[in-house]
């Protein structure tokens, strides 16, 4: 057992979606959560750019005394874990294998849709991910780049996201997937838009909840888990200004946000 | 007169719209331009984030020999020129003033628009600069968020880009505003969509142009303006890779991309 904090970090404030999870099916662990809210978004910059920016944000939260890394961020665990994770002395984990296993676990017709941004898309790395668990799975991949400015401004529905997700969605629709991976932390809050057009047959997998899932797996089997009755702490950190954390945040978090918030300096790590 | 060239910068390629002017009205002027597409984008973060990254930007175009520097983009000129610019030697101009006098000279009904990102609403800076030349002029700002998102992936025309244009531009068709300042360089790469919402009665003031216009001025009163007879040149600078800029770069310039694209690394400056 090992009672340090577990650190999480995303490229915004998607990743809260993971940490959500976590507190749920880990309530006694501490959390220290960074959100590069000073350079979101992760999705359509380059694979060079995402690797410098996730080794600032590992170097971070390394500063902590921290047993385990969760990156909670599609862009940068496909763009960037497979080629970082070598570097660092803690174990680090992210939503690439734990959703492609979800999906490869739900999928019947072994037709998977995946979802995210472009510099996942572009990784092909959920692809490969998805074969290495089941060769013959038929993988479909659309890059939704509106999707995470949406949802950071609030329009989590109304007619013109769903007409932006209609136009992003009808392929995989027309190709009869019957699992869709949702890529990106920021998009279960698209649930109910995405729901609405690919309709209730279709398996939706949350990556940062699979994650937290394949988190607890690994720390278990690692012997990191924390062996304390209380509930756990949270400290937050962003990279921009936390004015607006609070109220961004709890929409991420479904609950009031319940701990420090501060900013941090990310470009001097 | 001075034949060194000009520094022109923006969060990232909507700044192009202020360089296609300069282009036009002073073909002879070398260019410099740096568009800092690794932290795209500025509006939504806050003045400290803001004037941190435009102070870097003015040292990375400092380091070349220029002699007049041009903010073209909304947000920096607002959240931070007022305060950064006594610091630098270079003479140093933005959007804000050049813009709100368009306005004051385009306006007859004295109800005059704003569009912007949000860091440039929250500013307030072009209520000031307006009311600073017409003191009873009527000012009805909103914020935009989307549109920046919505341009810089080329979904400038369409259902979805006109009905979130509907939701942000209806108070101010109901105001009767007879003037609309597209407060962000971005813009005018919407303007079909916006005049197909306002009419063909108001006035869109490009503050991109607006500004190439008085720095044009400003230079032939501070004698700085160049005597070279043949065409200028122009280098171009990005903070993320530059995979992508002279697609997506011709798009505000509408020509082709003619002179080279250069990776910096703005966190050093």
């Amino acid at each position: 057992m090992d009672n340090r904090p577990i650190g999480i970090f995303d490229s915004g404030l998607g990743g809260l979606t993971c940490v959500k999870e976590v507190m749920k099916i880990m309530p006694n662990e501490d959390i220290i959560y960074f959100g590069d809210t000073g350079r979101v978004p992760y999705g359509t910059r380059s694979r060079d750019t995402v690797i410098k920016y996730v080794k600032q944000d590992i170097n971070f939260l390394e500063t902590f005394d921290i047993k385990y890394i969760i990156i909670a961020c599609g862009t940068a665990s496909s763009a960037a874990l497979p080629f970082i994770e070598e570097e660092y002395a803690t174990r680090i984990s992210g939503v690439l294998y734990p959703a492609a296993r979800g999906a490869v676990r739900a999928t019947k017709n072994k037709k998977i849709g995946v979802i995210g941004t472009s510099g996942t898309v572009k990784s092909g790395k959920y692809i490969e991910a998805i074969h290495e668990l089941l060769p013959d799975a038929q993988v479909f991949q659309k890059a939704c780049p509106l999707f995470v400015p949406l949802v950071e401004n609030g329009m989590t529905e109304g007619e013109a996201t769903r007409l932006i997700a209609e136009e992003y969605l009808k392929e995989l629709r027309d190709a009869e997937v019957d699992t869709i991976i949702l890529g990106c932390t920021h998009y279960p809050l698209l649930t109910d838009v995405i729901r609405e057009i690919v309709g209730e047959g279709v398996a939706l997998i949350d990556s940062g909840a699979a994650a937290a899932d394949f988190a607890r797996e690994d720390m278990e089997r690692l012997g990191l888990l924390s062996d304390k009755n209380e509930k756990g702490t949270a400290k937050f950190f962003v990279s921009d200004s936390t004015e607006n954390f609070s109220e961004l945040g709890s929409m991420f978090l479904q609950k009031e946000i319940d701990g420090d918030v501060s900013f941090t300096d990310i470009e001097k790590y």
